[in-house]
């Protein structure tokens, strides 16, 4: 295959595509940005189209389609693309079921076209160092802080309180997608409680129990009514002192000493990844997180809290 | 391996346990029936436990275990065995979550010896004649109505009620082996809506809209408020006519006529596949129908309904 430019066009360009996709786009040697396919929102100078249907059927030339869109019409469009021959890249969360994934794996893999799966906090800068650092050390407990307010990060985003769209999930699954990269043996979910708003078919808040075939004590609150300070926290007990990763993944200290700090460039990241991927039609799609998130609302304890209103 | 007899240990031992397992094991050549770990009840003329830690510790030789407990326990009974060097059955559900049976099937693999997550209804007389006419046929359409009377089937069992029972799914769960095992291609759930009763952890009954990478339409009823005649059925529309699987499987019919029907012998196949795989320590575990009802869970719709008295 020919180095070429990856002619890429965001099929749904809502806060996460406008914040971070275009951005980081234009930032990712071998990529460009070729199209827009969204019903509300366009970019100068970019030809643009309302449906996925639309863009594959008159669109300019394309590689690769970046679904920017909510979980719950991502699998259809990712399925349409792959039968167009285009690479995909998913945002996460990767479907709003975890056995969708699969047919779309085999299409994938059948054309040796790429179906990446993304887990942007994974390349947060401090992750790496955080997951060498418990690779060499005796881990005693984990614990993962992760409370964010709502209003202020899913401003107007009625899709995440629907069915699927998987609520303080949304951003506790970026938490298990760092928990699932730095600990050094697979974790499963025990026990959960989650907290559902009576309006809201998606849980607001959410502890949960995890361990390891060790039994490793790996514990979780998730809420997403956090005003004032916001926490992405996750924090190891070691025979060597207490891990600290902060700020999402992009700090990490041991007993309070920092170790690795830098500013985020996951999305950039993401694209050099799916500019390589998509070079050998490689895929790369990692469900442990989602499976996760559909055990603990298979075996969680539920309760009703006060209806949220945006 | 010398050519011996499988001695297998029953763990739990309520209703399926009486019913099923003493029958089946006894009918099975290469199978005895060695010892059993209950808190509750016992059987004359064999040893008895009241955990399965006395058992592995105190107790005859074994081959085997055969978990029969409540879901919620059972993971921990099984990397207890394991880890004793014991071939494992389980009971279905395999587990509350999908995840748990990760480290389980390394384990099993690494001491190779068996794990096999049992699906009865797959053992169904009618299930494979379904399976084979199903495979030269273009199927249109799928519908699956799985109703019940859970005070007649699950008479005092607290534990399908809380986190990680399963409720409806519990028989439910059948009607989805069945299917995962008759289709030719894998399913995925895309719509749920599931009716809790305001006492209980776990759905009294659930709607499922499923589908394929066809578009096949696939659809489920699962209720356990079902008086009167009982349903246990899956009716596919193909272009060859209509095929009625009834009986839980035991029954096959296209067009009203009977193709296939047999006495219902579904554990004594358990226990021979059973003791054919532990002949050569391998495992057997598809989470595909556990991984349904999970998906279920995690994009269903919850309603609430009148509360559940046993």
């Amino acid at each position: 295959m020919s180095v070429t430019e990856l002619r890429i066009a965001i099929v749904g360009f809502g806060k996460i595509a406008r914040d971070q996709h275009v951005g980081a786009i234009a930032a990712t040697p071998g990529a460009r940005l070729a199209a827009v396919a969204s019903r509300n929102a366009s970019l100068p100078d970019l030809p643009h189209f309302a449906t996925i249907e639309d863009l594959l059927e008159k669109g300019p030339p394309i590689d690769a389609v970046s679904l920017c869109t909510p979980p719950q019409v991502r699998r259809a469009q990712a399925a349409a693309a792959l039968a167009a021959g285009k690479h995909v890249m998913l945002e996460k969360p990767p479907g709003t079921g975890v056995a969708e994934l699969d047919p779309l794996i085999a299409m994938a893999a059948e054309a040796k076209h790429t179906l990446f799966a993304t887990w942007h906090s994974r390349c947060a800068p401090a992750v790496e160092p955080a997951r060498e650092w418990l690779a060499t050390r005796r881990i005693k407990s984990v614990h993962i802080n992760w409370k964010e307010d709502v209003r202020v990060w899913h401003p107007g985003q009625a899709w995440i309180w629907e069915p699927g769209g998987l609520g303080v999930f949304d951003p506790g699954i970026n938490a298990l997608s760092i928990l699932t990269r730095i600990l050094p043996r697979p974790v499963f979910v025990t026990a959960a409680e989650l907290a559902f708003p009576a309006n809201c078919q998606a849980p607001i808040a959410a502890n949960l129990t995890l361990t390891d075939i060790g039994g490793l004590p790996v514990s979780a609150e998730f809420d997403f009514r956090q005003t004032g300070p916001q926490s992405w926290d996750i924090v190891a007990e070691t025979d060597q002192g207490q891990m600290t990763l902060s700020g999402g993944g992009r700090r990490m200290a041991v007993d309070g000493k920092a170790i690795a700090e830098a500013p985020d460039q996951e999305y950039r990241e993401l694209y050099a990844r799916f500019v390589k991927l998509a070079a050998s039609g490689e895929s790369d799609v990692d469900l442990a997180p989602l499976r996760l998130v559909a055990d603990a609302f298979l075996l969680g304890k539920r309760t009703i809290v006060e209806p949220f209103v945006d």
